[in-house]
């Protein structure tokens, strides 16, 4: 019942035409007890475990109209303190590497040994809709089916630094609904790996056994990232091959500097539709975290992440609220024909607006 | 005369003790005196092309002291309109590839051709005092007594950005002082080969010859960078390892994306020690400029690199600024650990600092 009110309240602040029978006067009424109440309550469900209201919940966080936005974080505040309790692992790998058949046979696998899994996703270039939870379902339909697994696509119409806190916000939810293994997945293409990277613990790194341009596909800088690849698709003929390319990919990671975390990155070779060496992969991230664990990389590697997403928050917000202003931008915007003809120094156009800013600052 | 002035009134501002003979009345009036008028004779003197004038103002623009910055941006303004006339090179290649040998042999080969050439250099992590510029001197025996060449090293004391502004500066003191030609060389390690790239038309990569492993010591995205890579060393024995080294950076650059530019980038061998190819070098620039300037990249570049400036100028700084205020210090302080317990979201903390330097805004 209470979940129906939310969600009517919900729609009503979206500005969602409300059922002509509601009586204004009650509505009113609902409406202030919904800013209170529903996040009480909606944090007590989700501790419990409460699937419904762990998928509103989520489409509270990923909403971009303002009022939800501060409840959500209320939200967030409340559960934080109870999130964490997971091991968050990163996978990417260019498009036809079998994702998706992976998630689902590691996740399959994973939940069979009494793990709650959720499975998230990044994709900012994203312009599915609402349809796009049936395409997720549909690509791992086993795993979609399975009451241990809880399958949630990537938010659409937000920028990458949108989706990246978004996501991380969902994945402190899903902590606290008692999803102890997290996914986190990319398309990997761009910059979405590194974002990615800033909010999981063990990233993997998906890869096809094939002849010699093995390491064309796939940036430096993404191998640089990786705690682990995965060759998939070593099955029947295809075994020779990426053993050939286990032994490139290791002969390559020789010449990266060592990881932080003093672990050493191994290759293997899996075959997720076969379901072959699919526990030797979960082995792998377990040995991760019991080596972190123990050497303390695991935490301080959180509490780095999280300080560094309040730096990089705090610089971006900064800099859009002051680019957003419209004296700045009509000032910015009179001072670039100058700049650009060279007859304004970069520098002194900028002093320039930083003296009307504090101007303004003092009015 | 009136250097010898400046020069007392410049030494004064830096707080080294005045001879006792000077009356604190006239130095007072000296001072007030030297606020305005310096700064237009400088200028007059350096668009008149006098070197003692150029090396004070580039001490000028170098020192870190309120005051200078203030004194140095008034002269900057007044020269802006009068630099741009050259074309900016920029030079970079790991230590030992004989640098400083190349810029000897090709800037006697420029100024031979009735150029004016300049030669900065960036090199942040430098603690290269005063002696410094002898030591660059050295280093380039020739052309430090050549009329026509114009040698100075790194300014000392300050982080890559500062270095990269006063660089900038110093570029346009030595276009308005009329050379035409400028190098900026950085010393091929870490980032310092982005902010040349910043500022100059054409970047220039040396690179030496040998066998095999050429492009293990310089990374992917500097040569990404290169409008141009030369190899040094090509003569006697070397020659024929040079052209293969030059066979296989080309089959490497064919990896690469187009230059945004439209231009091909070359591979040229060359010996600096030996004089030989160093015209082709210098031919292989001019064809660039004529290219650039025809298709209209020339200009468009520099009106990109200008803007670019302004904004980086103006992220870096409002960052600075914000971070630097004792108040909001503190209360980072005071939220940082909780960030790491991971009791208190990183975006939350964001706001609750937001929220209080929006109320110290309106006290």
């Amino acid at each position: 019942m209470s979940d129906d009110l939310f969600k009517s309240a919900l729609s009503e602040r979206e500005g969602v035409a409300q059922p002509p029978s509601v009586n204004p006067y009650w509505k009113k009424n609902q409406r202030k007890k919904k800013e209170k109440l529903p996040i009480e309550q909606m944090a007590e469900r989700i501790l419990l475990g409460d699937r419904t209201v762990l998928s509103q919940a989520i489409t509270l966080v990923e909403s971009i109209s303002v009022e939800h936005t501060a409840m959500a974080q209320e939200l967030i505040d409340k559960l934080l303190p109870y999130s964490g309790n997971s091991v968050r692992i990163g996978i990417t790998g260019v498009p036809g590497v079998g994702k998706s058949t992976f998630i689902e046979s590691f996740g399959k696998y994973v939940t069979g040994l009494g793990h709650k899994l959720a499975v998230l996703a990044i994709d900012p270039s994203s312009e599915r809709s609402k349809g796009s939870i049936l395409g997720d379902k549909t690509r791992m339909e086993e795993l979609s089916t399975d009451p241990d697994a809880f399958i949630r696509p990537s938010p659409s119409g937000l920028t990458l630094g949108g989706v990246a806190r978004k996501t991380r916000e969902v994945i402190t939810l899903c902590e606290a609904a008692g999803f102890d293994v997290i996914i986190v997945e990319t398309v990997g293409v761009g910059q979405s790996e590194t974002v990615v990277k800033s909010m999981v613990d063990f990233f993997l790194l998906l890869m096809l056994s094939g002849a010699g341009d093995e390491l064309q596909g796939i940036k430096r800088g993404i191998m640089e990232m990786a705690d682990a690849i995965v060759i998939n698709k070593a099955d029947g003929d295809n075994v020779d091959k990426a053993n050939f390319a286990k032994s490139q990919y290791q002969a390559a990671l020789r010449l990266f500097p060592p990881c932080e975390s003093g672990w050493e990155v191994p290759v293997k070779t899996c075959s997720a539709i076969k379901k072959i060496n699919i526990d030797a992969v979960w082995g792998m991230i377990e040995e991760y975290r019991n080596f972190t664990t123990g050497n303390g990389y695991f935490d301080h590697h959180r509490k780095q992440q999280s300080v560094k997403i309040f730096y990089d928050w705090m610089e971006t917000t900064l800099v859009t609220i002051f680019f957003d202003n419209q004296k700045i931008k009509e000032e910015i915007d009179r001072l670039i024909p100058e700049i650009q003809n060279g007859t304004l120094s970069p520098y002194i156009a900028g002093n320039i607006i930083l003296d009307q800013m504090k101007e303004n600052g003092r009015k």
